[in-house]
């Protein structure tokens, strides 16, 4: 078995991008320095990997912080940290030959040397994108899965209330919960994202909330939610998850996913005005981080793909190209809200036959 | 059987306590009303109840307020809701015969007509007060019981904080907590109930939150909880939530019992700052209400009340003497923290044979 990649000519360098100061609010390029890359020798165990789709995630935020979060900050001067899609390109162990596709945490980085056990193999099914490896068959796609059937674990009949509805997570979560059976209400910033909730994913409906204001907000959630809000998938935080508190039945479940309406602050978030209705109501509101459950990916995915796959959920994907000059845009596309679906970045590599 | 009381004479009138108005803050006479009662003749499924003990509990002043709570308020006009123990004078009912001691929702009332099926009966175990039927052998009680060991469920070896520690519901889930073998630090309002806490009640620790100001109360308890906090028992709310957010560990959970300090505010509570830990450290918060647990009363009494009786798990108790004239000072008591464990007034036919 041969250790080496069968092209004839290997990368020796690279380029990568490296966190240089840390945003105070919105993220700009001045936060961030290029680096050049050279190509270690590989130690054995380590595979050479050139990246093929680098994930655009709202979590990417909380890792330029310095506030405590689920992980440690991507500390000054190192490359920024990213979920991505890459291909072995050579490889001292037998795991993983060259060749092979590989997810795993690769940041803004075009090649990188690797322990190939952070890498997960990917072998796609056939006449599926390779980028849904990093939406709905991918940690989005599972984040949806496990947010939504072990903490919401909406039943038929239920109302269930999605946040950012036609982002990455939502958009599966919603789906999952009207596979439930039950009546499906997606929050989403513009008119054509609710369109696509309400005539493509099957969403029984849909508000766009810069329609009102926070007051109105939770009176058209009240008309739209006649029976009450049985299930809160909560990406956003902030005047919508106050906007839904006073509407939640007994014993409502709040899969606590994201906040992203805080993760361009400095401070420590300031919860929701109606706390008390997590006691009156009887609420579980429950954090949660999609790397916790990895070892029940494959079961989950075995569940979800054919979901995907089949069409029974839909998806949207927002791809750019340009590498990892995007990176800084697209980051602050997710904060404005002009994604639809999965946002990734397509690398050059990404071009090349394998 | 006779379905009269044995009694020569039975009650044909009592005094009773009625919401005139709403409180905006702290409860005072002004908000009640004396009312003659002329007891009614019985109808079929009824009893006559002369109240032998009210309980005075932090949700009575829920039930006083017309914002959205876990029952009705109580509608202006009506006597004053309020759990108790009463005994049986006269029945119009096989199941509770003349002398039954019951438990129930009872109300500021010296005497009522209840229907027989809202109402619990009570035999008292040989040498156990009547009044622990209220606390650690009651409804407060059950309430440590269900939330400590349903929602926080700690193991041995974690570390878990309770709040309103010295009360009747913290310091019986602070016990249950060090009987499943956690380490177990209780926050108080005084050196006295810390040093009961730590003393009597085998707590590892004991902060008076009034030796600190916010910012210390964190730094304090950092030092006392050195490995973190994996289950926070929560009475309170406020500065005490945000002083125990920073510490908790992955998968901390949050039984949220009360929220008192904010119970004689008018507006919807803000949550606490720092919120964002309850996603970053993958918290489960939790709310529950005793009442909803009422199929499972009996079975978690077999477990609780050789627990108590055993003096396994100890109790303070303080009660007043004086009947209805002291129940606005009392729910004041509360809000003070002047009361130790279950706090309750005794009302004079406490005092005469059944």
């Amino acid at each position: 078995m041969s250790s080496l990649s069968n092209r004839s000519k290997l990368p020796t360098h690279g380029k990568a991008l490296v966190l240089s100061s840390r945003p105070t609010g919105r993220v700009t390029t001045e936060h961030f320095a290029w680096r050049d890359i050279e190509v270690p020798p590989l130690q054995t165990g380590q595979v050479l990997v050139e990246t093929l789709y680098l994930s655009v995630d709202p979590t990417n935020r909380i890792w330029m912080s310095d506030r405590p979060g689920y992980m440690p900050p991507v500390p000054l001067g190192e490359v920024m940290r990213a979920g991505g899609l890459g291909r072995v390109v050579a490889s001292k162990t037998p795991f993983l030959r060259p060749g092979q596709l590989v997810a795993g945490l690769l940041g803004w980085q075009d090649i990188q040397v690797a322990q190939a056990a952070t890498l997960s193999p990917i072998n796609p099914l056939p006449d599926v994108p390779l980028s849904l490896y990093l939406g709905p068959l991918g940690l989005t796609g599972l984040t949806a899965w496990f947010g939504m059937q072990h903490i919401g674990a909406p039943k038929a009949g239920e109302t269930v209330v999605v946040s950012a509805a036609a982002g990455a997570v939502g958009s599966v979560a919603g789906q999952l919960a009207r596979i439930a059976g039950a009546r499906v209400v997606g929050l989403a910033g513009s008119k054509d994202k609710c369109e696509w909730l309400t005539q493509h994913a099957g969403f029984n409906a849909a508000l766009n909330y810069h329609d009102y204001t926070a007051a109105e907000l939770s009176a058209a959630l009240r008309e739209t939610c006649p029976k009450g809000i049985d299930v809160y998938f909560e990406n956003v935080g902030g005047v919508i998850l106050e906007a839904v508190l006073p509407l939640l039945n007994n014993g409502a479940r709040i899969p606590l996913c994201g906040l992203i309406a805080h993760y361009n602050d400095n401070e420590p978030v300031t919860g929701p005005r109606g706390f008390e209705q997590l006691l009156m109501k009887r609420v579980k509101m429950q954090g949660f981080i999609i790397l916790d459950y990895a070892a029940e990916f494959a079961a989950a995915l075995e569940q979800l793909a054919p979901l995907v796959v089949s069409g029974q959920i839909r998806y949207q994907e927002t791809i750019l190209d340009g590498g990892l000059g995007k990176m800084v845009d697209a980051v602050n596309m997710l904060f404005d809200g002009q994604n639809r679906g999965k946002l990734c970045v397509r690398m050059p590599a990404a071009a090349q036959p394998a």
